[in-house]
């Protein structure tokens, strides 16, 4: 049923210093994969050689849109040797590392940034990339975080499974299209809206499962197995909620232009990317219900077979007791008994009994019971 | 069960540039029909002869108004014509093809056009036409879009069952009324209205297959078959919810004059509008609470006809079960059994089964259980 | 189980242009009855001749207060002179006609009035005046409107009943008190409050029906009967409560003073209004919390009851089965059973009998089953 | 089951002019005892003659505070005289003699006095002093009302009791304390606190009363009687959130600073109370929260029970049930029946039905149902 | 069932003037420890001599950080003589006395204190140290508060277990690390990370239980026990949200600069921890679902067991009871009972039989009842 959505504490940061850089995601062995594109509508270049020393803050004056692509979030030292270059805070690097950390936006003004490293203002976001998980029917979670920048944007995913962000690298690699076009916000709009894509594959799933077991219940084929499933879609549903809905706000956020790095031509992209993060929320909703319905059909109708059986019982008993207890009666072994001498008595009683058994069947039969 | 209610995405989107046309819907196998209307008070013309050249934006100084009624959202390519000539954003056109859209309102400002084709501001909104299905019971819907500029709108629909805004159409050919005196704002207006109008039907059959349920209900004849109803009912309620909710909001947005597109002389039709569609809210909420009120009633009835079934088996067991007992003992072969041999005995035995089963009787009804 | 509550469409209705003025409430025959009243606090006079001609908007010089008492909303063309007459917005009269309109208010401001006929600005308002029915236990629910303009009131009911506002034409007969010292806010104060206090009357009534069924929950007398009155309860509950509610936020937008109409005399007997409507509304959801508890407690006795049925029959079958297993064991039929050749065998087996039915007794009694 | 505290409508007001005085309370035969206090911080009068002489507005320049505590709210030509004095509005005192109005503030405005009687601002308290009922189990309620003005305060209450307000008045006699330092709004505090400080010993009392329930539940000692105390518990919780509930929002509208008549520095004082009023709240709200679970748990146990009892029935019966037939096949009278022939047939046929009931004994041992 | 975390009303202090201090938590013996903290970047100091001389207020050219630790809230007079040195408002000291209150922040102004003792702004807030019980499984509560003025912060606890504050003492004496860079805001916040954090482990031990009473539910090996501790931390986590859930509002009031007291550079410390309770409460509302999930499939489960209970029985009778019929009527005296003579009637009643019981299992099995 279900048990690694729960969020954990960390035990062993209890009592550290605020701001210490902790890893408590799946444990990694790979090393930190980082690759550096640098793009704009003429050109691209393209760095992935996974040095260090090629994540360093792009001039004020270059011409390209800066893209820091990190995979992997489990080295503190890679990340804050990253943190340092692109001058972000330490509480903003704690919840890159964070993988229970849920899902927000956060934005850091410059003018704030007092005794800490300073840079320009930064739009922080992390999300959560729901998957397919490969055994069994779970969710895969992967932990999502970007640092959007005047002039660069710095993404980080875990290193688990294949970069996320490939088809957006191939389309600025293939054509001089709308991402090559503009700026490092547009690219955070499109990196987002793969994530959010993804949902949909999920939800398609899920409704797949669903109907499954729909079919089951119509078909009262349902079982032990069918309500637990049930119950494990709900806590899957529950799960994904926690993780979409935060999203809603945090591009709410952004549409009411409370960041100026979010050019005027990017905001119908994040209208339409808010619109189907509402679908997503709308379905999950929608499929609770749902859920919750095919719950109670399958109550009632293991209810209704029970009460079948129970008629039966009923109605044989309410038969067979009376009859035996005339077939007693005239078992004992009394010495006086007339009838037991008439030649006919046997007959009588046969009949008798059919009698009242027919009785009986016409009287259930008219309360509707048979 | 009404099963084709559940969004699904597109999975062949999934990686595609954002603005890809792709149209989800049913398959259609038609040509995309296009009337163009305009008219003023004192005259109309209409071409329909479904040609694209038919279709191109109006001079800013034309004494007429300018409606483009667009039968068929399934020709990515007509679309994206259509949407080059009116200066629509290519969101805007996803929006007119995505069937899967929820219904919304999106105001697109002039001034944020930026690398965008640009025209006037846009007033864009997408609403469910819902209808009664042709075969069996399923609500149909159809995905309807407008575009409403400075002196122009256009109309898309689903090119799927007859054109849905013929009566519009007729009052402007019939007289110089009030559609012919007003501006695109006041045939939005009328059009919407005719799909607000519609869903009272829905309601209305809706509500009369409710009533045919409570009549099964009341005279205990509802069987398995009317939970099931019940259930598809309230998930039919439940994707009608989902479809007008929004435009409460979309009509109040427009109330509280958000857009300068919208005439303050067409403000009380907008009122009028918005009434109406709260009151089908308001009904689809009261349908919900009789469904749930008729499921309960109806557990309550299948349950107290189980308490009758069960009552009669506990009486007839419990009368006859202990006189069979007596009958038993007297059916020993037991040597020395003194009763047997007295010449009344069996009389005596006879009549104390009577006084017992009197007397169960007896204190069955005292009890109320009879 | 009060059908007549549920909203219907119009059909006939359907494509019509907006404004155009049907009544749909039950058919009348009666012709509509009109008193035009006029007072100050020096003078009063009544014109109940029910003709047209007496419905006239009055200068803007005339010392008195103008009040329009229109009996009768079924005829079009009488409510469209008057219309005419006091400028009112064809859809204001559409309101006024259609009883299945939910309770509103509406400011029709002078400066919108664009197109159509100008006149000062208008407070309409429309709510339910609801009754204890005449036959069966049914709510009545009659269709009342105001519109109130700078120096006059009209008042529009449906003529199926005595005229309502009696009491209020008798005060001002009666002496120069406060609604003759007043305008026509307060005059529309009189008549809304009449319709707030008959609101007590229904909640007395269905109060009532409450403690009835309380009684007979509580005195074990309650059947299927009870139950279903419970539920057409609750059913009441609600339409009253959709009735009610939009009341409390339509009182508090003239509270909040959008309107100039509304003297600032007259706002604390509008405050104590808006109490009147905030303690209906919350005795009509404590009504429904007490119905709901009534039901599961009615529940709860029912299945007591069938759980002392079960266990009866469980305790006789317990106690039986056994002993006539046992009887049944000598009344075998084999050669050689010596027990029945002993003189004390029957006896002792009688004994066993005993001592086993009285060790079950024990049993259940210990166990708190009996 | 607590029937008092429905509210009841005036069938006899219903028609009357609005703010005509009605008492509606119960009937009281005591005349209305009306003190005078006046105090500051060197001196202090009473005047306890209930004179309707003593009650008079104080002169502007009057240095002390002006406190009259009314104990009688039965007769509407004392509240007319008092009213008249102090200048306080027909609606205001309807509401003090209304015991069934619910709490409320209202803020009566010098500037709107209008046609009314006219003196300084005042702020209208009404609210529900609660205590235990001295017979049965009921919440006992009393109507309170205050008249705050610049330099008096009107009390009013039922005179039913002993003057809640006594430990106040003690502390004015007793000391020049923070209530002889400050000014009538202090004093407005003074008393409303020991009302909620009432609060906690009916939830005291409530609370004592479930931890009984919960004592029998657990030790399933429950019974009928058990649930019917939830449920007057429950109604009791509901009635009394209904009295609390307005007061956090009446005490939040003066945190507001809405009203000029409170001074800063009774401000923190406020606040405490309404710290107070919100704890109140919150333990009603998780007090009901418990008495739902105390009722889930009671139906477990029922419930399980019961179970109980069926499963005796099950394993009784199905062990006895084959035996007995078997005990009915050598009954049979036939004339060739081999096995009753043989010597040590009725033997076998013994050791053959302890090993079928060993059996079964052993099957539902295996399956947990013993 | 976790008693003692219901509030309690204090009766002894009813009718005492409002900020008497009283102590209403457990009984505690050990005297009040106090020890008094100033630090910056380069030095600190440490008086731990527990004397009142050393609570006195900083001077306002203080070049340190002033940090009172007051362990221990049962002692009035200790209280009141903090409260007077550090110009404390008497009801702040009362809700530090009151371990009832519930959480809450409160914004003493300098400008607001009329006739209190007079210092600077005071931030105040007190929170709940939520932590283990020692024996059973508890959840135990300490109640703490904190007065945060220019330059000094006061930290009250109960005297109860060890110093909870003792890993920031660490800190501050081991290096001049973050928190002796900064101000007494930074210190408040330290401060309260490490009740957070706590809370985070209160949790994980919640959780496990969960997975426990999972466990036993999957494997079936749940019985009336498993309810009880499911309820009973049903209990937990709902007095647990009441404790937790005020805290998100207060820091948001800090995080919306409502106080000059907290420095820009302490917001997104401030801003961290709100997600840390934000995080703490949507897991408790999982928790919840969760928990109530498990109910219900183990309701399930139990239902289902007596299902199969109740199968079983029908299934034995329903075979038995009409072969034990046809065994009583071959059983019956009747001189004339034709069969009875029939040398083969014995086995053809035998094979009858055997026919009619494969029949019935047959017609069982059909049905899916077996
Ligand atoms: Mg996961
Ligand atoms: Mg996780
Ligand atoms: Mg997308
Ligand atoms: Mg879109
Ligand atoms: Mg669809
Ligand atoms: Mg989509
Ligand atoms: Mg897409
Ligand atoms: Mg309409
Ligand atoms: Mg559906
Ligand atoms: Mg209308
Ligand atoms: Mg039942
Ligand atoms: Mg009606
Ligand atoms: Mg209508
Ligand atoms: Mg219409
Ligand atoms: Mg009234
Ligand atoms: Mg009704
Ligand atoms: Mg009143
Ligand atoms: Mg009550
Ligand atoms: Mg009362
Ligand atoms: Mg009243
Ligand atoms: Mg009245
Ligand atoms: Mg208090
Ligand atoms: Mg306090
Ligand atoms: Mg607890
Ligand atoms: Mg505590
Ligand atoms: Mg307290
Ligand atoms: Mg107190
Ligand atoms: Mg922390
Ligand atoms: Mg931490
Ligand atoms: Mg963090
Ligand atoms: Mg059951």
């Amino acid at each position: 049923m279900a048990k690694r959505h729960r969020y954990r504490s960390v035990d062993k940061a209890l009592g550290t210093s605020p701001g210490t850089l902790t890893y408590v995601g799946q444990e990694i062995e790979h090393a930190t994969k980082i690759k550096r594109i640098e793009y704009n509508e003429a050109d691209y270049h393209i760095d992935d050689s996974s040095k260090l020393s090629a994540c360093r803050l792009p001039a004020s004056t270059t011409p390209f849109v800066h893209w820091l692509d990190v995979d992997g979030i489990h080295e503190p030292q890679v990340i804050d040797t990253i943190g340092r270059q692109y001058h972000l805070h330490p509480l903003l690097l704690e919840d890159v590392m964070n993988t229970e950390q849920k899902p927000k936006l956060e934005l850091y003004d410059d003018t704030r940034s007092g005794d800490h490293r300073s840079g320009g203002p930064i739009v922080f976001i992390t999300i959560k990339y729901l998957h397919r998980g490969t055994q069994r029917q779970e969710i895969d979670t992967e932990h999502v975080s970007f640092a959007l920048g005047t002039n660069f944007l710095v993404s980080f995913q875990e290193e688990r499974n294949k970069d996320i962000f490939e088809p957006v690298l191939d389309r600025i690699k293939a054509s001089s299209g709308k991402t090559r076009r503009n700026g490092p916000d547009y690219l955070l709009y499109a990196l987002m809206d793969i994530i959010v894509d993804h949902y949909f594959l999920v939800m398609e799933r899920i409704g797949d499962k669903m109907d499954e077991m729909e079919e089951q219940i119509v078909q009262e084929k349902a079982g032990q197995y069918t309500l637990a499933t049930l119950y494990t879609l709900k806590r899957e549903l529950a799960y994904m909620r926690r993780a979409v809905w935060p999203l809603r706000d945090m591009i709410g956020t952004l549409l009411r232009g409370e960041s100026d790095l979010i050019q005027p031509a990017t905001m119908p992209f994040l209208r339409d990317l808010y619109d189907h993060v509402s679908q997503v929320i709308e379905t999950l909703d929608s499929y609770r219900e749902i859920i919750a319905g095919l719950m109670e059909v399958y109550y009632s109708i293991v209810s209704n077979r029970m009460n079948s059986v129970m008629k039966t019982l009923t109605i044989i008993s309410s038969i067979f007791i009376p009859l035996t207890f005339i077939a007693g009666i005239y078992g004992m072994n009394f010495d006086n008994m007339p009838e037991l001498h008439s030649p006919t008595g046997y007959f009588w009683v046969l009949f008798a009994m059919l009698i009242i058994g027919i009785g009986e069947v016409i009287y259930f039969k008219r309360r509707g019971w048979m």
